[in-house]
């Protein structure tokens, strides 16, 4: 509720500190200056409270929220602060928990593929741990070395693998979580059958923080596969990449791991500032396409790419295609898809969306959408990339955060997510809704859906004590 | 609340019933005789109520719902009448809602590989709508033919695909609920990608009917493979068993689509009732596995299968395997696995148990069980068989269900489950908790998980109008 806020711009007392203090010692709860030195993330918002408390167990955590809930203080839950939505964004009064300390790899079960990781593990750490028994988290996104296993369960992550491995919520096996009333909710399950009673734990994924504080989980693990492929298809429409993406899912060898599409803006972006270029293809496709396959024997792989190829030609005889022969040119093309700072460095802070749209509507969407930003401000030409074979698009503005009217963002939004829940689709992917998104949620959720979850927040939550003014509000 | 169904053992009014009937027609309410010529599926006591009603809509659901509140009569839904655990027992005076007649595949989207259908359609009519555009539903169980998907996502239904594909939770991309209010959760979605707020549909799933009615839902499905391929390896532990599996997750061609585990004594009485043998293959492993692989190449996939066995022999030189070489073949393999029906001939309505044990655990598991079980009663000798890929052990007890007295079953319950939440397991994997597990879901689940389930309930069902005594209680 957006009224706790105004309610809480008030300084935190020196009794509620001590306690703190005693809970996790004085050098692990930072104020000041001391919170000024740390990295505040995407938005320096993340630190409007200037209290933050650095527990390195869940009684820990447990004590913080007990002694929050004594004094009235709210509670806001941070872990790697890349979030994009204002899921971790704090004010004065309030007490942001870092779960930075929480950050042991608790153990590594290579016979089960399991992981069992505190929250504040980063996915890079956790990805390295992995990958030293040959296994990996089933889960990839280009900030992975900030982005910690707790903020993405909390946000229910998805990134490149989701169409193979499923989102956060499908890797997740077990989570340890602490309820607002301090009480710990032990969930840490190892197996993918678990039908013991309603399954809560979804109820804390994807809750950014405002039903509970993950601060373990069980995570399970795929095995690495022995050899990559990757090739750039330069193809003329986005029914010509959902094919290249059909045939990539039913590869006789190996298997598809990933199919990201780069629209031609943001192609010309990458490519320009990275001066890539390859003979025979033509840096104006409509759309490009990142092909990975994984599997035994990189030359097999190669050949299936090459095969993909061969087919998309039948059908689209201006199709071009690129196959990495190095790891070096393979990051070379990943870099074309995942180098996005390029555009937030043209334009600060520019406004960016991440829809979900069906596949079948991929193509409708993008063409309605496009000339309809158009219309609304001649200049807009948006920056369009995502993974196409689970239909989650990110749409980014040319256009600087400051340039744009809250008129002109909301006619913007009108236009992207127009019918978008009614059609199957979603307009929150992957990054959730945090702060930023509430208006829409409430705009567009099923209103049964959307009282249910209030009514959920005030079962579980009725103080409003864990991250007020998020999701629900 | 075991106390509200001594308060239900009345007749349905007259009034009620007129009610039902206006909003569903007199020939979709079943009563007296016509009940008893339905068929009760797994036990006699699903047709404890008297009174079955057929919507054939979630409007109709939801009227039969509000009526129901209106008179204080209770809802007992039911699907395929396949569940094991008494989830869809009903007594006296109260309604049964059967699915069977929303029961039309509402739409196939091959180019998203999702289907959305009503909720009573069956596993195989799904299956056969999906085959049609070389598509499955990623889920697959000896009870397809009967098996509903609504009833499937109510128990979060599991099978031999899960270790791959998941679970049913997995499966599902959107739902369509009817809540204990008779309104209406719509939240049909085909994206995998959604974080548009708490992801409440994993409520519902594994709910078993006691939070809301499923009546639609929307469900990924998975390219169908060209070709097969299946082996019967006989091996010396579980050890070797495990290792096979991990030989078929990273095979070079195509993909492990199922690891099926039986031990001796199950194996003994299938492949002897269905006068199964081979050469060179002896009856008397400790454990055989049925693995099959799905990929392009038939041949190619034995090569495989080929493969998996000289690498095991490698380790373990008794190893045995069998290649089926025609579908016929394939399908032989697959009974000595399928048909547990020859148990509860010879010993009716045998207890059965449904664990999930962490993999690293299993071989350990089995050794200190058999013998506890026999000190119980030396006549005990279980059959095991299950999902060893996803730790998913079936043990069913060779005596009659009346056999044994309540004492026994208990001191039986203690060996099975003991220890199995805490070390990472689930006494339930599959079947739910229904009526019959209640007790165990008590004794074992974390005291915050009962307690907020209880709390969950009570916000969502405080009526406790939707199949009352299962789950919670």
């Amino acid at each position: 509720m957006i009224e706790h806020n105004a309610a809480l711009t008030r300084d935190l007392s020196a009794a509620f500190l001590n306690e703190i203090d005693q809970i996790i010692g004085l050098s692990n709860l930072k104020r000041g200056d001391a919170v000024a030195n740390l990295d505040y993330g995407v938005t320096p918002a993340n630190f409007g409270a200037d209290a933050v408390a650095f527990p390195s167990s869940p009684h820990e955590v447990a004590s913080i929220i007990k002694t929050a809930v004594a004094h009235g203080i709210s509670v806001v839950p941070q872990g790697g602060r890349t979030g994009l939505v204002g899921g971790g964004v704090s004010v004065p009064g309030q007490i942001v928990v870092s779960t930075a300390r929480l950050n042991r790899i608790v153990k590594i079960y290579p016979d089960e593929r399991v992981a069992v990781v505190e929250a504040g593990v980063t996915l890079q750490a956790l990805q390295a741990a992995a990958s030293e028994h040959c296994l990996e988290p089933g889960i990839d996104l280009p900030s992975r070395g900030s982005a910690t296993i707790g903020g993405m369960v909390s946000t229910n992550a998805g990134g490149i693998s989701a169409f193979r491995c499923g989102v956060m919520r499908h890797r997740v096996l077990g989570l340890e979580v602490v309820l607002p009333d301090g009480s710990i909710y032990s969930d840490l399950t190892r197996v993918v059958k678990n039908a013991a009673g309603y399954d809560l734990k979804h109820l804390f994924i994807g809750a950014e923080g405002t039903l509970g504080i993950v601060t373990r989980v069980a995570i399970k693990l795929e095995p690495v596969p022995a050899a990559t492929a990757t090739a750039l298809f330069g193809l003329p429409s986005v029914e010509a990449a959902l094919d290249a993406t059909g045939l990539g899912l039913t590869v006789r060898y190996g298997h598809m791991r990933a199919a990201e599409a780069i629209w031609n803006s943001f192609f010309s972006l990458t490519a320009g500032e990275h001066l890539w270029s390859a003979a025979d293809y033509a840096p104006d496709y409509p759309v490009n396409l990142i092909m990975s396959l994984g599997g035994g024997d990189e030359e097999q792989l190669q050949m299936e790419l090459g095969r993909i190829y061969e087919e998309l030609y039948e059908t689209y005889p201006n199709v071009s295609a690129v196959v990495a022969t190095s790891k070096a040119q393979e990051a070379e093309l990943w870099r074309l898809r995942e180098d996005t700072d390029l555009i937030y460095r043209r334009y600060p802070a520019a406004p960016s969306f991440d829809v979900s749209v069906p596949l079948s509507q991929i193509g409708e969407y993008v063409a309605r959408c496009v000339p309809e930003l158009r219309s609304i401000d001649p200049l807009l030409d948006p920056y369009l990339f995502g993974h196409i074979a689970d239909g989650n698009l990110h749409i980014v503005l040319n256009a600087a955060g400051t340039a744009l009217t809250p008129a002109k963002i909301a006619a913007i939004e009108s236009v992207l997510y127009r019918d978008l829940t009614q059609s199957g689709g979603s307009f929150s992917a992957e990054h959730g809704i945090g702060s930023k998104r509430i208006h829409a949620l409430r705009e567009t959720a099923n209103p049964v859906k959307f009282a249910l979850m209030t009514q959920i927040k005030a079962a579980i939550d009725g103080g409003y004590t864990l991250n007020p003014g998020k999701v629900t509000g």
